[in-house]
Formats: C-alpha cells, structure tokens, sequence
C-alpha cells in the first residue's frame, strides 16, 4: 500500500481488502498476464476511488440484519475493487497512447508484452470491472458506472481532438474537467451511497463533495503544470502546454491578453512538430505576469470551500472526518 | 446493409432496427467521433451476433400480455445492438493492434483521428454496449455479456503470446477457438432466448448450435488460410502462418511429421524477424500432401453436422429456418 494512507489505518485496512478482492479478480479465468498486472495493483496508487466508494456506503446501513449487513459490506468491497480495476484499466490503455516507458516506477505492461497484449488486458480489466458490478450491485449501479466510463472516454476525445486549438471559455474548460476527473469521484461517492441505501439528502451532499473535490483537484493539477519552483512536480512543468492542452491558467491569461498570448503561443510549435522549450517557459511566465496563475487558483479554493461545505453538512462521525482528511491531503498540495 | 441478408428480408429488416438503436446510441452524450464510427455501422458487416440474438429471442415468448411482448422486443433489440457495438468496438481496437488501414473498404479510425482517439472510441463503444446491457435486460444478460467478453480477450492474449510457438494438441486448440469465436455466438443465442424466456431445453438447444457454428466457422476459417486455389479469400493465404499461428491445418500436420514440419517452420521467420513467403508456401504444400487440410475439413465437418442436428431438435417454424439458413450460409464456403 503506498504511504498515503498510513496516518489512517482504518482506511488502509479496508483497502487493502479491496486489493486483495482485484487480486483474485484478476487471477479467474486463467487471465494470461495475471502476474503483470498484478504488479500494477501491488505498487498501488493512492486508491482513491476505491476509498470514496467505501466512505459513501459507510452514510447507510442504519437498521437491518447482521446477514443483511455483512451482504452489503462485502457487494461494496466488490463494487470498490471494480471502480479501481476500472482505472488501472485505463492506465494500461493511457500508457499505450503515451507510449510510456513506465507507470509507478515499474516497467509499463506494453513495453513487457506488446501493444496488443496492453489494449487486450486493459479490455480484460474494463470487462471484469463490470462482471463485478453487474454481480455486486443492483443494476443501477452497473448502469451508473458504464454511462460514467463513456463520458469519460468522451471528455479524453474531445480533449485530444481540442489539442493545440485554444478556446478562452471557462465554462467548456469547468465541463470538460468534470467529465474527466470528477466523474468517477463523484460517482465512486453516490454509488456507494446507495448500495448502502444512505438517506438521500446525504447520498446528494456526498455526489456534490466528490464533484467538489473533483474539480479542485483537476485544477490544481493543471495549475501544478505551471509551477515549477516548488519542486513538488509529478510531472515535468509545461507538459500540457507541449501537448497542446488549453487548461485554466492559459484561459485566463488569454482572456487578459489575448493577441500577447496567441503569439507567445504560436512559438510553442512554430513548425507545426517540434517543441521549443524556450516558448513554453515563455508562456509559463507571462501567465504568471498576468495573474493567471494565481486567478486559477481562486478558482480551486472556490471549488475546495464548497467541498468543505459540503463535507460538514454530512452527520458527524470517522466517515464523515475520513473523507474531509482525504480532501485535505489532496486539495492541500503546496503548490 | 450487406448482401448477405437480401434473400433473407424478414430478418434484414429487423436488423435494419437494430442498426438505427446503434446509430441512435452513438449519437448520445455529445460523443466527438459518432460521425466516424457511424461509418462503421452503415458499410456494415454481416451483423451476425445480433440476428443469432433476434433468433434465440424467437423462441420465447409464448403466452403474455401485448405490452410484455412488446417490451420484451424492445429489450431484445437493444441487447442486439449492444452485441454489435462490442463487435464493432473490438474491430476497432483490431484495427490498432494490427495498424490496418481500411476496414470495410473505408480508411480506419485510428489512420482518421490517430491511436489515442481510436483506443478510446473503442472503450467508448464497450462501455455504451455494457449501458445498453445493463439498461436492457436482467442482470443475467449483463454479467454473462461481460464474462464473454472477458473470455474473449484472455483467448486473443493467449493467442498471441503462442505465437511462434507450436503445439500439437487440437484439444488447446479447440479450447483457443470456443472462446474467441464460438464464445459470443453461443452467448448471443443464449442470451436472446434467457430474455424472452424461453424454454430450457430450447435454450440449451441454441446454445450448443451457437457453440457448434461458432466451432466450424472458425476453423474453416483457418482453413482458408490454407487454400489459394479457389479464389474466396478474405485475406492472403498463409497470413496467419506469416503471423507465427498455430491452427487446425498446421497441428494435423506436425502430428504426421513433426521433425520434417518443424524444419520448414523455420524457415518461415529465419532470422527471427522477416518472413520468408518461400517457406510460408512450402509449408502450405506440405501440409497439402500430409493430408493435414483434409483432416482440418472433416473437424469442421463434425461441427457442421453437429450443428445442424442441434438446430433440428428446436421446434419447426420460420425462426428455426433463419438458422439453418445462416448456418449454411456461413458454413458451406467454397472451401
């Protein structure tokens, strides 16, 4: 388990479950290379989704049987491993379009086996993903999962298809975030939510908190591609910008200088192929010169304040305390 | 919509609905590439999983209101749809893995929009198929559509990992071929009947003819790969040999001659990279004179018959001759 979770082993522990239901998921059906993803699940991410799932079905399950209990502890730790296969599955897929080299510090599976093996094994992981929710959940929740995965897949379509094209709506930027990023926090919370047939009104406050979170986080994201001296960087600073991304930051600079900022832009990419490294810092400090950089993140503390909010609306109690501490943890980078 | 159904209009047309839902299903949720994929959809292939469902659907049905019945249809025709879509999104991602070109004589997706948009178009369409499912059907329909398609890919990763590598036992070779063709035809049978409920027996009826055809497709198939003479080929003969496969043809002919064989195999990828079409003809030949084709053709053969009793035991009527017709169709190729 990787050390985000150490500070909270109530958490870890209930992940570490789920880790260990994806686990044998991934070793039914004599699935070829069972060992190299499991590596993947091993040298884990944060498991995030997962750990929002298992804190959204702790708002229900006020009276009922011990049986009745126990069923749906065990069809939420199934559901949490199925949204968590879900996203290693699309790791495997991203690293295949990146042609990356490696993926949590190991070797990335279609650099072992071939793009075809990666593509086929992460169609294997999407497929037992929802063998697990269609098994696990009422069919709402299978339903609810595939409709997210599809806007998903949308959102990295349109967002590719918008490379190099610089819009300066805040609003598209805001939609074409919340289909990427806050889509699975938000239905990670929900869908938990209601296998645990929590109240409705806090089913709703946790929907909002993982939209919330969601947003704030994609944004400090795309703000951290900007920041370069704080030496917390997951990822080489200008990274989007060589990619052609137009993220919050850009916006908001072109909306204060519009004509400055398309030429700076244009350098970026002044053959059409190659990348200048010089245009990209160029960019990067006449955003900052604007207040872009730091109009983004108002924008972020916007979204982080409403997910405290909504956070506090939620019954008092350790869910309620795991999930403002996960928010902290991620809304609170130094950036 | 392809030849293949204009003698057969009562099934064409029903078909022809089927395709609108896929249309229709495309064009939901904003999806960037519904216009590209639609392509795919109107220069259409023979639609065979969805007119196996429609058939198996025939099968139930007996007493019920006129509004169960209809909505019966209207989930049997969705449950097609979602079979096609995964057919289509599988095609798709083949397309990547094999970096083809043309798909139904139109330009790929992924030469169209690049690798990115074509993995995802492809998640896309999976995760919109498991929607329609999900939506559609019991939950039965749902699990069992996802443990095919699981199956389906553990069987092409398993393949390709044997690549180059020979073994004789046609039981492994059988098992390949049950889940990566016969696998989603039985399925598409099974599943039409279970949501009309139809009877048990009948069920079972369909299913093993699904499994049978699915069997004796496949291999004939292989066998094709084998035979130039006749001029039917889908594909250049000797292409799965150049691809390093072991099928039918190949197995019956190592049995005979495994030393002589394995030296003329060889030969086929000397320096471990390049192909030799020399060798991939001199290895036809052999298995020619081995009698090798012949044996592959009369396994076929087995399945062939086998299906034919197994569509014999279903009640007489125009549901059951739809069947047959598309098993003599698909199975009586000029081989």
């Amino acid at each position: 388990m990787t050390d985000f979770w150490k500070d909270n082993p109530r958490l870890g522990e209930r992940l570490a479950k789920v880790a260990g239901i994806m686990d044998e998921t991934i070793r039914t059906d004599g699935f070829p290379l069972a060992d190299a993803v499991s590596v993947l699940i091993d040298s884990k991410g944060k498991m995030l989704r997962p750990a929002f799932l298992l804190i959204g079905s702790d708002f229900g399950q006020g009276p009922g049987s011990a049986r009745a209990k126990k069923l749906v502890q065990e069809r939420v730790l199934a559901l949490a491993a199925a949204v968590e296969l879900l996203h290693v599955s699309t790791l495997i897929h991203d690293d295949v379009i990146d042609d990356a080299d490696l993926r949590r510090g190991k070797p990335t599976l279609h650099t072992l086996f071939g793009t075809k093996e990666a593509i086929l094994a992460g169609d294997w992981l999407f497929s037992r993903c929802f063998t697990l929710a269609a098994e696990s959940s009422d069919p709402q929740g299978a339903r609810a999962l595939s409709r997210v995965i599809a806007a998903i897949c949308s959102a990295e379509i349109r967002q590719d298809l918008d490379k190099w094209s610089y819009s300066t709506s805040v609003r598209a930027y805001l939609h074409k975030i919340a289909g990427k990023t806050a889509a699975l926090f938000t239905l990670s919370l929900q869908v938990g939510a209601q296998e645990a047939k929590a109240p409705a009104k806090q089913t709703e406050h946790l929907r909002r908190a993982g939209y919330d979170i969601g947003m704030a986080f994609q944004i400090i994201d795309d703000i951290l591609d900007f920041e370069s001296s704080l030496g917390v960087m997951r990822k080489p600073v200008g990274k989007d910008l060589a990619e052609g991304l137009c993220t919050l930051p850009l916006i908001y600079a072109l909306k204060e200088d519009e004509v400055g900022m398309r030429r700076l832009i244009a350098a970026i990419r002044p053959d059409g192929a190659g990348i200048d490294q010089g245009a990209v810092a160029a960019v990067i400090e006449r955003c900052m010169e604007l207040g872009a950089i730091e109009s983004a993140k108002k924008e972020a503390l916007r979204f982080t304040d409403r997910a405290r909010s909504e956070i506090l609306r939620l019954p008092k109690g350790p869910s309620r305390d795991d999930l403002a501490w996960i928010a902290e943890r991620l809304l609170n980078r130094d950036y």
